[in-house]
């Protein structure tokens, strides 16, 4: 299917960016946990070798945080996650598996630790808030859960890191992996982490207060007028190079983290409180049956993945894909998908049924980027 | 803002009735519940009257069923509502606003009761079945919860009768207004209730199962030829018109059922087990002091209200629009808000603040149809 319209109403949220993203010329949205979500700017490939290039200024507003703040506030953290969270200090940011208590995924949210009773859950596309509130008041915690008036912005690309330093100063460029620090702008501490949804490098500004977003957006393009600032989105081909997974795309409530590969994400055993720890004690020893993989999918470009495309080799079912995109990089189309455990070494060749016919493809242990 | 594009991917997902939606020439979607939902084919006005002249097959399969099955079943439907279900009987569906601990608005879908220990939540835009699985493990309740593979397809229009009848039987006339019947097609036992979003008449049919979908919508289009049966989806002029309110357009989780007129739907005093019922109790004696009023707003036609718009009186701020169109019956804008209870009344008039400047407006105590 092609690109249709987007009727646009106030269900569907604009952000404090909506304004300098239109100006900035959008072509395309997706919508996610109910707000626009810039997708295209001059074409997905040429955003995509832009990003690679230079840098870009990402309306990430979707990524919604819950705020968890009270004296069981790191209790019901611990409760929503396999990953082990006692040695979690302020200052850093956890990808964090989010499971039922069947072990299946509910969202793949970043948990930011404000302070020891006080946590950002800022998540992926599912009402992640609706759950934890279901919790909380069935146990009876003594937290406040909400969602605040904080949207994050990215700044992503291989000029990143100078372009945030000339807005928030050269000590961005000490900030590591997966940490955080809180730096003024307009005087208004923000939290500024190192994290983002590519492997280009850069930073997510989290933007406390819709007022500060256009000043925010329009000091990062002043400021890198000169390193060719643009305004982008998270880029389907670049992602999927890069193995970023899409939660609601490449894993549902059907998955367990195991099987999507996030199993170095859980500390099953020790993450005691976890409500899917019971499911997933088995799995967590004994691993799982099928796991996600990038593939390479031989031939001319594919048409987007709309929905699964199931994997076969020697005529039986092996496998499905959830995500695929023609890379000019990789000269390729890159996928992902979840192969069984028969078929998921590197190198393994099978054959993916697309809306335009059966393909021959490649199972790569690693992601491409 | 004028419609941009929307990038499809699995995680915005399809339909069993997307090949023909596709086919049938939509032009334009909204993304509800995380999937298509088809809002424009010819253009909004010209599907508008085709809605109100003859009869329309809608994908409305976005409205995902919530199952809950088991001893709990209605101890827990009880929770999450402040309609009294004590008396509700199989064959009947409830419009059931859901509320938090606070009273605030979750969702507000149609509670089906298909049998004493099972029930379908047919849901508006929010992952309430997040909500619903946290209250169950939190309190340990006796249910299954899950989204089964069951989507509506709606038949709105003065001809709905009439093309209902020829699929399903004549039997479906008997159908009473929010009652169901449960009536065979190629061999399957289908709900059929007399619902849907409009006020055109018809009735809203649950495909449970995905590959029922395109034998039921091709057998609607042959039996419907010479009835001009078209493919639609709910339209934003007709709902307007109607009052239909519209969850995430003019109500969120910062409203009471009372504040959106939805009183008439409460039995706070009597809805013993309701978890907002402590909130509710006060405003559902002494009432709210903000409601929500259907109003035209003077002038040309006013662009798509995508955030809220203030309104005024005597340069007081006095309530806000949430929902508007240009009504080609009405000849003026209708529009949803919400007004303070000392501008509520039958023909106030007021002043609008949209994008395209000031306009006058008059509050309208009822729906216009």
């Amino acid at each position: 299917m092609s690109a249709p319209l987007l009727s646009v109403s106030r269900r569907i949220r604009q952000t404090p960016f909506s304004n300098r993203v239109t100006a900035s010329g959008v072509k395309a949205y997706t919508v996610y946990n109910h707000m626009l979500l810039p997708s295209m700017f001059e074409s997905v490939e040429a955003d995509y070798r832009h990003l690679k290039t230079d840098v870009q200024v990402w309306d990430v507003a979707c990524e919604r945080q819950v705020e968890v703040r009270g004296p069981d506030a790191a209790r019901l953290l611990q409760m929503l996650t396999p990953r082990d969270l006692g040695n979690m200090t302020e200052g850093q940011c956890y990808y964090t598996p989010m499971v039922d208590e069947t072990g299946g995924m509910l969202n793949d949210p970043l948990t930011i630790k404000l302070a020891d009773d006080r946590y950002w859950i800022s998540i992926a596309d599912s009402d992640l808030l609706y759950w934890i509130k279901g919790l909380v008041y069935g146990l009876g915690l003594v937290v406040d859960v909400d969602e605040p008036d904080v949207s994050p912005l990215a700044v992503q690309g291989p000029k990143a890191d100078d372009l945030v330093a000339r807005v928030f100063g050269e000590t961005v460029r000490d900030i590591r992996f997966f940490r955080y620090a809180v730096l003024p702008f307009e005087g208004v501490d923000l939290l500024v982490a190192r994290s983002g949804y590519s492997k280009q490098g850069g930073f997510e500004i989290y933007v406390d207060g819709s007022e500060l977003g256009e000043p925010l957006w329009d000091a990062l393009f002043q400021a890198g007028e000169d390193l060719n600032v643009r305004a982008g989105g998270p880029n389907v081909i670049e992602r999927i190079e890069s193995g970023l997974l899409s939660y609601g795309n490449d894993m549902t409530r059907e998955n367990t983290p195991h099987e999507c590969g996030l199993g170095k994400f859980c500390q099953t055993q020790t993450a005691i409180g976890c409500v899917g720890r019971d499911a997933l004690l088995r799995v967590a020893v004994e691993g799982p049956v099928r796991q996600m993989r990038s593939l390479s999918i031989d031939g001319d470009r594919v048409p987007p993945c709309t929905e699964i495309w199931p994997v076969f080799a020697g005529g039986k079912r092996v496998g499905r894909i959830t995500s695929a995109a023609w890379s000019p990089d990789f000269e390729t189309n890159v996928a992902i998908g979840m192969m069984r455990v028969t078929h998921w070494d590197d190198g393994t060749r099978v054959e993916v049924e697309t809306p335009e016919g059966m393909r021959q493809a490649t199972v790569k242990e690693g992601s491409f980027i």
